[in-house]
């Protein structure tokens, strides 16, 4: 799949097959994370890989209650090693970095016939105590993997190039 | 090209030739970047699509003298319109969304033969200045973009899977 179509096909899934997912459609998955640019090469992502039902059942109730969340086979609860490298220009390195890592994970994703979810929304002190996960680790963006069944076909609303991009000047 | 080969493929391009850019390879990248999901798709993400080389000229010297920057035939200026919404995980929604629509511009441009270059060094208040950004709106990211005639073929070294990749537990 080319990736301007992997990108317009990539939905959030909101339910899950309960079904496993392959080694080899795993290990894609995270080696288009794995392969993320990143400020001074640093790659501080880290990712745990959650797929004991039991855990993935805490995490979802770390997480608002979204039942969904633990259904999928996995969960990828994505971390930073470290967050206090600024760029430059004054964002902080971590936040921009996972994402971009995130990012290449859900459009490989789409490639092998997966569905993600980005999750905001979760209570980080609970999600670290269930997972053993040092103090100084942030815990960035929860992402449920599998097979979708989320019947939702509906595209999202975009807004207009017209309404996101200037030329030359603000 | 599919997803996992433009991950590979990408690299960030320090110099550039000087031509300019196709409309149809343009629109393509920023549809890209448009399809993007976000926190509750607010779509805070706004691109200054720079073209004019005195104003390229003068970003790149706000990007702490890259002179790079300013030779490509287009430098993106990827603005947030807020900068205040919070996720429930606690991170701000801003650098993250503007990083998953750059993430797609960037794997888009491989797609259609265009080289980029995340830039995170660049002083803010110039740039704004430079583009009458108003004072509420964040820069996050300078993306120069264009035919890449970086020699570079070398691969930047990852961290193993090994090293990133926890299971069930930190």
């Amino acid at each position: 799949m080319n990736v301007i179509d992997a990108i317009k096909t990539r939905k959030s899934a909101r339910s899950y097959l309960d079904k496993p997912i392959e080694d080899d459609k795993l290990s894609a998955v995270l080696e288009a994370g794995r392969h993320a640019p990143s400020a001074s090469n640093r790659q501080e992502w880290r990712f745990v890989i959650v797929r004991d039902p039991e855990i993935r059942e805490k995490i979802a109730e770390a997480a608002g209650g979204q039942t969904f969340v633990g259904e999928a086979p996995i969960i990828i609860v994505a971390c930073a090693e470290t967050d206090s490298h600024v760029m430059g220009g004054g964002q902080l390195c971590y936040p921009i970095d996972v994402a971009i890592a995130l990012d290449h994970i859900t459009l490989a994703a789409v490639e092998v016939g997966l569905g993600t979810c980005w999750i905001g929304l979760f209570d980080e002190k609970k999600v670290k105590e269930i997972l053993g996960i040092p103090e100084k680790i942030r815990v960035v963006v929860l992402m449920p993997l599998g097979y979708s069944t989320d019947p939702s076909s509906k595209e999202k609303s975009r807004l207009s190039l017209g309404k996101i991009v200037k030329y030359d000047r603000w």
